[in-house]
């Protein structure tokens, strides 16, 4: 089983979250931070699995200053969101490569949280291991054998979400809406929505920034996006009720079972919103 | 106190939702639905309170019909999502006028929902009483002295929202996304935001496609959602990193304390979706 973990850019949120939860687990942990490039070599020398934790636009960089020291006997990872721009170039060393994307940022706690793995060749003799890592600190992996369809469906997931909640923030402040009237009469899921709206805006501008100006997919979605939302626009204007119902209904036929399924995924999650704050634990 | 209500489409879901938790407590209730209008007189003449549970577009068509037995005795209120259509024209008959918005839709519990209440003229003697008729279901009941001014907070709550959801859905319908693998590896804040998304979707177009075309405010939003969304995606396809980020922090400016406080709410959000779906009670 892997033992020695070499995180670089491990001083970083993400880094120190999975360097103290492996700590208690008894491996043995490596970080280096920006200002330690002079002990990255010890760090993968000393390591079987070397971890980039560095920003999307950084990954080429560091692979390149790491490259001459890794070997057949490395294990090479990151915890990039976008794939394209970062495994050609790691597949390029001499390393075994499993890319992997935790899907989540600062949390509470790690459990029940979800990390895909993204293993090059089949990752070889060590992706049953590397799963283990994760599935120890008690989080869901998923092994998705295409790396590029990690960004297909992450334009989507994370391109088009994030843009949605950064626009509708910044249409809020536009119009200058009086938030607390507004947040005092709303629904639970404008509640929801609200908060994770908040939960974007709140963190790293950059990070955000660069998740969707990195994937090459984005622009696609989201331009269909916005044309749909322009259709939609002038359905509303022309009060066309009849074409916009149709595509209401055709809408629901795609998401099929789905559509139920989560539906009451959203009836729990309204019913929980309003136990919140929670009764503080006795 | 109020005893007698009736309810003019009373047979829809929101109808039978109030009269069954109104009957629990004691009150009398009559309902009539679009098959009774022979009914509805009998109805407004033994009730001190009426409400219109109608579909926005035909509640001006009930007022003129029941408008004639209609006196200063009554109570007269609605569950309309937009006010503009509705409250004008109610205030032309001789009842004291309270328009209402619950804000939700089914629900498993009406429990610490919110109700907004919208008096005309100070709501005269009823405002207490009527208040006091939430109140006792556990609802939470907001006081909005200008009623115009709900439609503005609709046009953010509801026409906005709605209408991201909508589009949204409809995007991933037109790429035809492989929702199964998006499901699989998305981060909560996705999974949460599909599930809102599909709670709109299975429930009636008719009633979602009306809220977004009979509030006039809408447009004026949605066209500045737009207009935003444009110039993002500008700026991403420009690459033009430095802009956005400034963007981000305006945004997060303008929602000042509120963001911290929403986005501890989001943390709550996304430990609680992980306990779905949640255990069997014992």
């Amino acid at each position: 089983m892997i033992q020695k973990i070499g995180i670089i850019g491990g001083t970083g949120m993400m880094g120190r979250m999975f360097q103290s939860a492996w700590e208690a687990q008894g491996k043995e942990v490596r970080v280096t931070g920006s200002k330690d490039l002079d002990k990255e070599k010890a760090l993968v020398m000393e390591s079987e699995l070397v971890i980039l934790s560095v920003p999307i636009d950084k990954t080429a960089e560091v692979v390149r200053r790491i490259s001459p020291w890794l070997t057949s006997g490395h294990l090479l990872s990151d915890f990039t969101s976008v794939k394209s721009p970062v495994v050609p170039v790691m597949a390029k060393t001499e390393a075994q490569v499993i890319a992997c994307h935790p899907m989540f940022g600062q949390v509470q706690s790690l459990k029940g949280h979800n990390v895909i793995l993204m293993p090059l060749d089949g990752g070889g003799k060590f992706l049953h291991q590397y799963k283990r890592l994760y599935e120890d600190l008690g989080l869901k992996v998923t092994v998705l054998a295409d790396w590029t369809k990690h960004d297909e469906s992450m334009s989507v997931i994370q391109g088009l979400m994030h843009f949605i909640h950064i626009v509708f923030s910044r249409t809020l402040a536009k119009r200058q809406v009086d938030l607390e009237t507004v947040l005092q009469i709303c629904s639970p899921v404008y509640q929801a929505n609200f908060a994770f709206a908040c939960r974007i805006l709140m963190r790293d501008p950059h990070l955000y920034t660069r998740i969707l100006m990195d994937n090459p997919q984005n622009l696609s979605v989201l331009s269909d996006f916005l044309a749909e939302a322009q259709g939609h626009l002038k359905l509303i204007d022309k009060g066309d009720e009849k074409t916009f119902e149709n595509h209401f209904l055709e809408t629901r036929e795609f998401l099929g079972d789905l559509g139920e399924v989560f539906s009451a995924q959203s009836d729990y999650l309204v019913e929980k919103l309003k136990e919140y704050p929670p009764a503080p634990e006795k």
